[in-house]
């Protein structure tokens, strides 16, 4: 009887531990699949935001012939590149079937199981929004001279093709992923990738008539003006807002202690990186160049951004303030540099994306020990030039055929009145 | 003793399956119910975003002479419809009790129960901001010639009577919903029905001094340089980002794994609507008219949105791109024809929301065995009619008492200055 | 072998109630530690869009020489607030470790466990955004003459200690929490807070050149055109969304029945009060001013906000809209009195925030018991007086060190050619 009792405490004991253990103090698979595909949603559509936050740093940017076609440009590649990432690249980056290259179109609407911890769904919704954002890079970059169609079929190649394969050696499990790089939610693989692709636009179309005056050493820029410094401005404040979905669900999974305190912990690096970088540009604007360059600012957020975005979850707050800062600093320098070789980026999306996007990377082992300098550097060149080189070879061959730069009298009207027909603003005083 | 060990192991299963069973696969009543008041809660905020993005929309289309009504009669629409909603139409929609014809005041701060399977409160809160959406369409198809407070007054009797009155046909449990009508999200019951509104309003009001010139088949549209165009991109972003709530979260539940998946889905099925529509968009008017017009890529993607609001759950990704297109193109050529017969819809709200709503519900039986293309038309026919005539027989109750119309005077100078006291912009170059 | 079965039953009952009573009706503590963390996520994004908000209501109601400043200052202030508040402020507010002055830095990056119920990091994001809101309040105030990097100066100031300390006496758990002052999301914490700092800064500045001719009972103020409407109107709808994380998550917890039925039911008093102080506004100025004022209708709406956000949960929605009704009143008093004293407050910050703010917090008693007018009012004129003499001796000593106000010469150029280079707008028509 004795035995008998201590066997059932025994009972007793396995009985409620689990009933104890699991139902008080954990979350249920049930509950980490909603808490996950949650995750997912709001991510996707904070990262949507960023899609109309280019489109208004874009359009406050380019001076005032440009806004409409600069509007038709981000809404009709925010379209395009998801219909085609639908169609094409998500399968290219993930789901091929054995032996296939193209996946079933209806994969995330019937693959869904409660033990693959998310909705197929939710995950490709996240996933599209980061492709827009890969491709808004350009748009600002080859602003006020690219024709429309001939850029909506970059976007469709690039969307389709140059950033799924590359994003797909790292994210989608490939031989970058096998050696050790590491790009928490994509320094290099969403922007220095982006940014790539806009400098191979910016080489080959040129620069707008009459941005430069003089050659080599004598260049000199000529400032032509915003259209609207407040919707840069909000643009800038989307972005920003966007990146807290754009790192912080990128840890993929919000179903357990650990993730969530994780998300927690990177909306506060992403913040504090992007502030870092307002700062930043403040004071290096105002110490060399006279004034507080809200413009410089506002890129300064930007790439404080970008740069933290490799990885956003070991930094300390401390050291993401530092990293932010230092990716502004660099973006200053890197625009002033373009400017001298003569390249017309009209948003700063190079400096931007391309070069605070490589330090974000390279800067990795700093405070992640699980990564190493030199495979950071591979990775990063590994993208970088595929981006860069194939961007090149689409553009050369699209001015080749189709014809990539408007024609100088609609560049004299504008594009907005060459191409689309609608003036931007009809504002009088 | 060998019995009493089977019993316990027999006990020891029975403890244990229910730990597992319940603690590590399903979650909690409580955990349902917070999130499908989680679900109402962001559904809420994201459709409130629908009103900034309408009255972003809509300031950008006008002339600059009535931006500043537009953005007061926005803003004091969705005040006032929230209030009136509150007093009469969520009531009338919903929670009439037995024998009375308004509801309590407190029905939604002291009814909430584990049981319902949320909260009361974060219910009204989503379903308001549907009533703000009925009627910013019709505001912005009737700018810039009526006057403020009688749009106001239809506001209160469009968002106290005639949008829950039909609405509750069908979500209040109705005959429509007896009838297997089937509208998800509001391609009729929200959409069409505002259209519907907005087509009595300009019948009623008559076209803007001097939109057109010539008559009958002689008749030529003036053009109307819009105000602003990025205005109008980032109000159709908004737009477009709060119809994942709309469209997502009409779901109305979050709580297991089937709804969050649903949820997912109906993200993706809206967004690739909504993307094709704005290709759609932009292909037929660079076909048919030349240039790859902004406005019709903006418009377009709102009309492939509408679209698949009536079924965004059961269609394929690629059913979901077709619906999107089409809704795109119905809206372009029902432009064409309202300009034909000399109605003067500013923002083009008639073939946005009403054209592309209709088409919407109709096509739900291709995609949804559960439904009839004679009910759907059914209801559809009900509710456009409906709406249409309560809004025509208000519209001329106004017009014969307080007036519906500013006066040419008033026209001439803009409603800004004679109505608002307030000049919308004032930028100099 | 009965006493044993008798034991062996009471042992399954034992198991097998916390097995359905835990696992099918309650949250568990992981699940509530990730329902309280998204929730101050979630908070944190939307009062981050408060910022944006500020930034565009801001950019939209000064002149078009002050429209690029606001936007450096608004980003700037943005990123200053929240570092300095990760090193000081929220340390000097929470976690001031015992015999210390600043915390360690790394508190939220080690110290979250689930015992704590959330994250550290998310409550840092989420209070980080409300410094940031305190700040902003003073920006648009001061608008149009203060150089801005004496601004800068006083927004390290104000959100590195006057703003901390004040809101350490009640949220931190001080003096005046335990005297039984009730503040729920910060009426007079943040808004009050905020606007005493505003008023005096206006008074320290004085007015911007030709805002006011004559003197005394003859005094008249010359109306200065804002630069653009519409972006009031956004900026206002965006404080309009963000107030439903500012006030709802101030619940702090959502991982409950009862919490989530707060937020909830906050969600729905905050929006009726923002609706019915939109709607005041409209009425007093159409009946007391001849027009339909909007900007009148948008500070409307704030200060309808901020009146609710003293006690947003024991009102019923009925309460609310009268509360919100009367802030706006009071708004539209506060600003005729302020021009009447000759103060030039560019936005009306001072009414909304300081005015409504101080009346939403004495009247907490009205629908919240557990508090008295006795010691709300002691409670706010503690915050309010320490704010403003605090805040006149930081503008008073910034004047006489570094310089407050820009230069006459500045002043007539504009602060955007003088200090920041950028001309806000390049639009012709």
């Amino acid at each position: 009887m004795k035995k008998l009792f201590s066997l059932v405490v025994a009972i007793l004991a396995l009985c409620s531990i689990p009933a104890t253990t699991f139902a008080e103090t954990t979350v249920s698979e049930e509950g980490q699949y909603i808490f996950n595909s949650l995750a997912f949603y709001i991510g996707g559509v904070l990262v949507a935001f960023m899609a109309a936050g280019f489109c208004m740093l874009e359009s406050g940017l380019v001076t005032n012939k440009s806004v409409s076609t600069i509007a038709a440009k981000n809404i009709g590649k925010f379209a395009l590149c998801s219909i085609i990432f639908f169609l094409f690249g998500y399968q290219m980056a993930y789901g091929i079937p054995e032996g296939g290259y193209i996946g079933s179109f209806s994969m995330w609407s019937e693959g869904s199981k409660i033990g693959t911890g998310y909705s197929d769904s939710s995950d490709w919704f996240f996933q599209t929004m980061f492709v827009c954002a890969t491709v808004s890079i350009v748009s600002g970059a080859v602003a006020e001279r690219i024709k429309i169609w001939p850029f909506f079929v970059f976007a469709v190649i690039m969307s389709g093709f140059i950033y799924p394969i590359s994003m797909g050696w790292q994210w989608g499990g490939g031989w970058l992923a096998s050696a050790g790089f590491s790009d928490f939610a994509g320094s290099t693989l969403v922007h220095a990738c982006g940014g790539a692709a806009a400098l191979a636009g910016v080489i080959v179309l040129g620069a707008r008539a009459g941005r430069f005056t003089g050659s080599g050493s004598k260049r000199v820029m000529v400032p032509f003006a915003a259209s609207s410094i407040p919707l840069t401005t909000l643009g800038t404040f989307l972005l920003w807002f966007g990146w807290f979905g754009f790192n912080g669900m990128s840890q993929l999974a919000m179903g357990t202690f650990d993730d969530v305190t994780a998300i927690s912990k990177i909306a506060v690096n992403t913040h504090l990186a992007g502030a870092a970088g307002t700062f930043a540009g403040a004071a290096v604007s105002r110490l060399i160049g006279g004034k507080t360059d809200v413009i410089m600012m506002l890129n300064g957020a930007l790439a404080g951004l970008v740069a933290i975005t490799a990885e956003p979850l070991t930094p300390s707050p401390l050291a993401a303030i530092f990293i932010g800062a230092i990716g502004a600093i660099i973006m200053y320098f890197g625009t002033k540099m373009l400017e001298g070789f003569g390249l017309d980026d009209v948003v700063g999306a190079i400096p931007v994306h391309m070069f605070a996007g490589i330090f974000g990377t390279l800067i990795v082992p700093a405070t992640n020990s699980d990564t190493s300098f030199g495979t950071q550097f591979i990775g990063t060149l590994s993208v970088v030039l595929f981006s860069f080189v194939l961007s090149y070879a689409v553009f050369v061959a699209l001015k080749a055929t189709i014809g990539l730069r408007v024609s100088k009298e609609a560049e004299r009207l504008g594009t907005d009145k060459a191409e689309i027909g609608v003036q931007a603003y009809a504002i009088r005083d």
